[in-house]
């Protein structure tokens, strides 16, 4: 069935994870998305292993559902055929150090000329401006600078990294918004524009309230563990066997009587220091041993047991094998199996847009370099079989 | 100046944070969002702390921009407002447990029939399916059920929480994302749609790569410190007064001989077990204490000073404090001041997503509850002063 995206074509040079992982959610929802790969190299994601019969799963994961044309931008008519490409698509997506499109002849200024309506998009670590611009940077370096690592980790230890790629991740999200923003606004005006994401500037857009609760109280924000900056309890504790998340909103619908309750602690109720979310949040310290020692007392499915029974969020902190059989992630279709003609079946996440009218669904593979080089060529620009085969000695495609 | 968003009504029923932050991005791109909130009370995140004079830091960093309408939806004249805001409205967002919309006669079905072309984006913990549908959740319960506190951590620690509520903030992302491609959509076939956002999808979605490697070879996916899962050195070092972020990739530009000269260690450059990403990281073991041994000789400022001068990708690690004066941060503008009738200047995060024709500006601080029900009821509907001093005594608004 088609995506709210179908007819949607995306020219996608970008590499590894921010802007592939933009452009696997454009696929997912309908897009045609294109990737332009060096000749012979590729993505050099496509080398990253583990390995399934020789294929890298990082690459099958991230580029399920698009095309793959091998190209040469540095020669005259690999330039040519992609500046054909881009009169007939809508948006091109690069996650080059900035400046590198503009020194290959291709930057946003020329592209515009070919189609006014183009939208492009551009990732990078930094940004197209600021004294920063020309550094590398890949995801750890923007976590680290962008101060998630310092409020991630135990309260004084050293600093850790989330267990996902987020410098990556929230720029791949925040460059498919911009690119969705600018489709919408060009149904008004005609013109598409340029779109600039730096990795660092999403980290900080993430972290508006750490950053926010800094600038208004100069109070620096710490890594808490498992807890909430603002309310307790909302946090993971040990139980009797292994551990178990245990959430609650202050405020007028208050469950902390009923908590104190159901963990044996109603003596508690009525304490002065913990009458709102806030309050135990600012006394952690005295009633951290409290709920520590009250918790250790079940298992953790005891626990949840009890606490589903009263209506207090809970749940258990899963291992990755346990989240990929939950019956909920199951039963909301979270993974899908693809065929490739040489890694075989292979299982990735699908996508968690779920749309009434026009949900679309992940069926086809990865692809491999220059896998749709002649077919694409041929039916978006008219190519003949004999041009091509003329490019391809002399090294364009 | 106009965002691109400019024109797009959203009615925004949603409260704390994966639907505000939603909403935040949509408001920051130009669309106009009226927050509809319950008399009295409003959104609950107006009590959260910190506070700056008596107003919450935490509500007013994510609805800046936004409009504040307050409404008695349990009341038959609410309903009726409610319904003819819809007939005026792009899209309408709600984060309630499922079901909730329905019972107030307020469902998908009902509002389709006021306006088939309305966008009903609908975020909850677990989806509006599946055997955890009714279930409370909050952004620690997913996070620790969807896998990723598993994930991050020390080798063998307990698991950690990364330092942002990305519970909240993936679902938040995607629920923006499936609204514009349903905005994108509706130009082709003047329909809306349902859109079922599960925060527990989104955190599997933004996992892939940890699923995919446990899925394709069956390794389950461990806390890994700072470091990458396929790439080494991709990590944080302890330095000789605090630390350093280094990161590059393997394949054909592989920095790993230059890295050893600038370390020091030319000797195990042609080390066999060190000649990719993937091998140093199958070889960590043996690698580990060498690197850290050689990181340990100079100060963070030599390392980065050492590091840059031959182009390899490197970072402080910084604190937030650091961060909000950082030159480059700074000279993005990733924060902005808007003044607030109550609280005075008050400063936010700023959008990341930058474009080059229809830039966007935060200017209005966030709403008093019901700070506009006049005004908009007024403008949108043609609702007389008489008939809203009406609905004022009847407690509709």
């Amino acid at each position: 069935m088609a995506g709210p995206l179908e007819g949607i074509r995306v020219l996608d040079l970008s590499w590894v994870l921010s802007g592939p992982f933009a452009t696997m959610i454009l696929s997912d929802l309908g897009a045609e998305v294109i990737k332009i790969e060096r000749l012979k190299v590729g993505d050099i994601s496509r080398g990253n292993g583990p390995y399934v019969k020789g294929l890298s799963s990082y690459f099958l994961s991230i580029n399920r559902g698009k095309k793959s044309i091998a190209l040469n931008l540095a020669s005259e008519p690999g330039k040519d055929i992609f500046l054909k490409l881009v009169e007939q698509a809508d948006v091109v997506v690069e996650n080059f150090t900035p400046g590198t499109m503009a020194r290959l002849g291709l930057g946003y200024e020329t592209l515009k000329e070919h189609n006014p309506a183009i939208i492009y998009a551009a990732c990078s670590g930094f940004g197209q401006s600021g004294p920063y611009a020309q550094k590398p940077a890949f995801d750890v370096i923007v976590q680290a600078m962008g101060g998630i690592m310092s409020i991630t980790g135990e309260p004084g230890g050293p600093p850790l990294k989330p267990g996902v790629p987020i410098g990556d991740i929230a720029a791949g999200l925040f460059l498919c918004i911009a690119i969705l923003a600018c489709l919408q606004e060009r149904h008004l005006s005609g013109q598409g524009q340029m779109i600039d994401i730096s990795m660092l500037d999403c980290q900080v857009a993430i972290q508006e309230n750490a950053f926010v609760r800094y600038l208004a109280t100069g109070e620096l924000p710490q890594a808490l563990g498992t807890r909430h900056a603002v309310f307790t309890p909302f946090q993971v504790f040990p139980t009797r066997d292994s551990y178990v998340a245990v959430a609650m909103m202050g405020g007028v619908s208050d469950q902390w009587p009923l908590y104190c309750a159901t963990i044996g602690r109603p003596d508690i109720i009525d304490d002065e220091r913990f009458q709102t979310g806030w309050l135990r949040t600012q006394n952690y310290k005295v009633l951290e041993p409290i709920l520590t020692e009250a918790m250790k007392a079940r298992t953790t499915h005891q626990w949840l047991a009890e606490l589903e029974r009263v209506g207090i969020a809970c749940g258990p902190v899963n291992t990755i094998d346990k989240v990929a059989n939950d019956p909920q992630v199951l039963a909301r279709e979270m993974f899908v199996t693809v065929q490739h003609p040489k890694a075989g079946s292979f299982t990735v996440t699908n996508t968690p847009i779920k749309l009434s009218r026009t949900p679309s669904r992940i069926e086809k593979a990865s692809p491999d370099l220059g896998e749709d080089t002649s077919k694409t060529l041929k039916e978006i620009l008219g190519i003949t079989e004999e041009a091509l085969a003329d490019l391809e000695n002399r090294g364009v495609i």
